[in-house]
């Protein structure tokens, strides 16, 4: 099929791009109220646009914040549904006078377009959009039935998806949910990110006595507040690196030994990523890889500790109180509340007299993962492989993107991450841009991804 | 010899209290330079006063800072030589508003007197001048030699005394170092300070990446320098409250049974503080009562804490340094440069791998003490115990007054600390006051104690 479509593609280039010009020229931020006609606007775009594809039951459909678009084309009888997520809204424009180009009025450089949204997510909203469209416009139908959830609130931590995803679970329930939103390994290398960590936080308040005391009047006879909060902390690590929070890496799925050996086979240059980070040396968990350490393994990192003078010099007080903060990076089947319990628990065990402790919860996101040799996971390698011309990486990312976990949760569907955006693309910075190269091969391995998934799903 | 000196100083009490309310009226505040005037008038108004109670070769003697007064009256040939230690400046009276009478128009009411400089020092400076005053008048001689060193920089840290002294080791040159500038235990209770804590300060800065990180990205690749500076602190002490530090109690000379069986008979009401301090429970080095731990063990505090987020709720961060103040008060012999040597070699061989750590040094004091049967001790308690009818405590200071130990040190002489002020009586505070019971007993203490010294040095 692949020349037809190089060649209809070809044909609809400009057009394309032209399209995606006016989509870019809507200043959908989310985050600004200022913004929220360009929110109406911006959904009207995606929903006209979906229309214009053939997509049936288009809908603006309201929240308690930005509304979500909706679309589908359910007349693959018998065959699996596809649920295609991404979002219309996009990040803060400043610093302003960072931007070469004005961000909203898209400009193409060396083959690059330049504008706040680009690479984030409207391309690749428009790209999946464009793809339907040429399959249906090239075969008369579409080989899978195929849903659209676009949302406008992705930028500001989606706070009212998992409610809109659960008061419709009938209306959005797929086989497979399709998310184009995460970047490639590098130029010429696409990914498929099988995995997110998940995340939970916490803070720890350690109070002494009533006030600051005189270190000399008191010193020695009265715990001290930061005295005990670093010892508490201390405990929940050993030399190794390793967590030493009891259970704490009692769910964690051990990842298979095939997984490991992909990420080795990447071939990451972890000198060059050290110097770019000008640390003396790595430093994680004992017997696994960089890559390990930030993808497949749970963490736990003290984010910020305060206590006593800060000021110059000495003072010499035995401070009353002193605070830390810490977040927990998850993995699979990590749950976040029952990590937070088992924090507080070793937070109490570890607790020294002459002090009272208090910890509070904050974020919680599950972590989340689709295993590599998932028939939706292959069939979109082989897509990839088939168009770009070399073999996928499988790659996990360490952040944390909860809206994935839930939205696969509650529709209880496996999830592929397939994005065509590059690491270098400046995605909430000035400059964003998106590589015409991947607008071009995405359109076409998207293609070949419906038919492949058809494959593999019959 | 007390009765006819009871007489003596009644006769003279509405003369002695106007000439103390003269010197009081004088804003001899060392800390504001637009009081220069000030300790110029009150320095000699001091020397005034030497020379009418009977010094010779007195003199205002020139310091980078403000002047030392001196004094001296050497014509018990043969006989030892007692140096009197005090200072005429006093500390800054804010917040105005909270005195109930003006700090420098002294007021007599309740048998105490109203004043900045009443207990700390000028009070007990005028004492030690009326009580030699007193024995010349009435023996026509004085059973010992005595010389005065006067200064007037005790409340900025004497920053020039040590050097004064230095120069004028010769002029300067005594047996013993009796300074009044200490309190006593409580009202009723006198004390002769035997010892006082030296100090050292350090602070300990940590670094990682070149900048802060994505807890996402790198978490749990790249040592945090929260996790390695709590690992650091927490291994200088165990659980029992002993300071870990290689070699730390190595030169701290054991504290005689005898001297910790005073301690215990002093019968602190424990409870009693701990309510006031609002702590659960204290905590301290095992083994050590709450007096010993405060006066005679050396303690590590950390005065503060700092490093990554400390905004409200929860930052993903992993931040690039993270710091500590860390202060040691010290007992006999701790030497502070050498201290201050072995953490710096705990903190190097503690560092984990990942970060770079620097310590920079702060403040040194060296710690001082006087045996308890020292005979100019035993005699100070003698005299008190003439005066006050109940047996002298010995106790000791958990805070640090550096120019003690150093002016002990340079003259190579014993000090006795033995104070006529109650710990309540506010001393670098609004409604500083002295009691009077105190003056009028103190008076005769001294005299008391002089002819004892002399009998016990004899």
């Amino acid at each position: 099929m692949s020349e037809r479509y190089q060649q209809y593609f070809s044909a609809n280039r400009d057009h394309h791009l032209n399209e995606l010009k006016e989509l870019l020229a809507i200043p959908s931020i989310s985050a600004l109220s200022e913004h929220k006609g360009d929110m109406q606007r911006a959904s009207q775009w995606i929903a006209d646009s979906l229309k214009k594809a053939g997509m049936d039951n288009v809908q603006i459909m309201p929240t308690k914040g930005h509304p979500v678009v909706y679309g589908e084309w359910l007349k693959a009888e018998g065959k699996p549904t596809v649920l295609i997520y991404g979002h219309y809204d996009v990040q803060p424009v400043d610093p302003m006078e960072l931007w070469d180009s004005p961000p909203f009025e898209a400009v193409i450089r060396d083959e690059k377009i330049y504008a706040r949204g680009s690479s984030d997510d409207k391309g690749q909203v428009l790209m999946h959009i464009k793809a339907l469209e040429a399959i249906l416009h090239n075969e008369g139908t579409l080989p899978l039935n195929f849903k659209f959830c676009i949302e406008g609130e992705e930028e500001i931590a989606s706070p009212h998806l998992a409610e809109f995803v659960e008061e419709h679970k009938d209306l959005l329930a797929a086989n497979v949910l399709v998310i184009s939103d995460t970047p490639m390994l590098e130029k010429g290398r696409p990914a498929i990110c099988t995995g997110l960590r998940g995340l939970c936080g916490l803070q720890i308040d350690v109070k002494g006595a009533k006030s600051d005391l005189h270190s000399g009047l008191y010193g020695g006879a009265v715990q001290n507040p930061i005295h005990a909060l670093v010892h508490i902390l201390d405990t929940m690590r050993n030399p190794d690196g390793q967590i030493t929070v009891e259970g704490f890496y009692d769910k964690v799925v051990p990842v298979s030994e095939s997984e490991r050996e992909e990420y080795r086979a990447l071939g990451i240059d972890e000198e060059r990523i050290r110097q770019e980070l000008g640390v003396p040396a790595f430093f994680g968990e004992k017997g696994y890889s960089l890559l390990e350490r930030t993808w497949i393994r749970p963490t736990l990192e003290i984010n910020g500790i305060y206590g006593g003078f800060q000021g110059e010099g000495i003072k010499t007080v035995l401070p009353a109180e002193a605070h830390a903060k810490v977040t927990c990076r998850l993995v699979p089947d990590q749950n976040p509340d029952e990590i937070l319990e088992l924090i507080r628990k070793h937070v109490e065990k570890h607790t020294p007299p002459g002090v009272t402790v208090s910890v509070s919860f904050f974020d919680r996101g599950r972590p989340f993962s689709t295993p590599i040799d998932h028939p939706a996971i292959q069939a979109a390698g082989r897509a990839y492989e088939k168009v770009y011309g070399v073999p996928v990486a499988y790659n996990r990312m360490g952040g944390s993107i909860p809206v994935v976990e839930t939205m696969g949760r509650i529709l209880d569907t496996p999830v592929v991450l397939m994005g065509f955006a590059l690491p270098s693309e400046n995605f909430h910075a000035p400059n964003e841009h998106f590589h015409l190269e991947n607008f071009d091969k995405g359109l076409l391995t998207l293609c070949e991804y419906w038919f492949e998934l058809e494959r593999s799903l019959s």
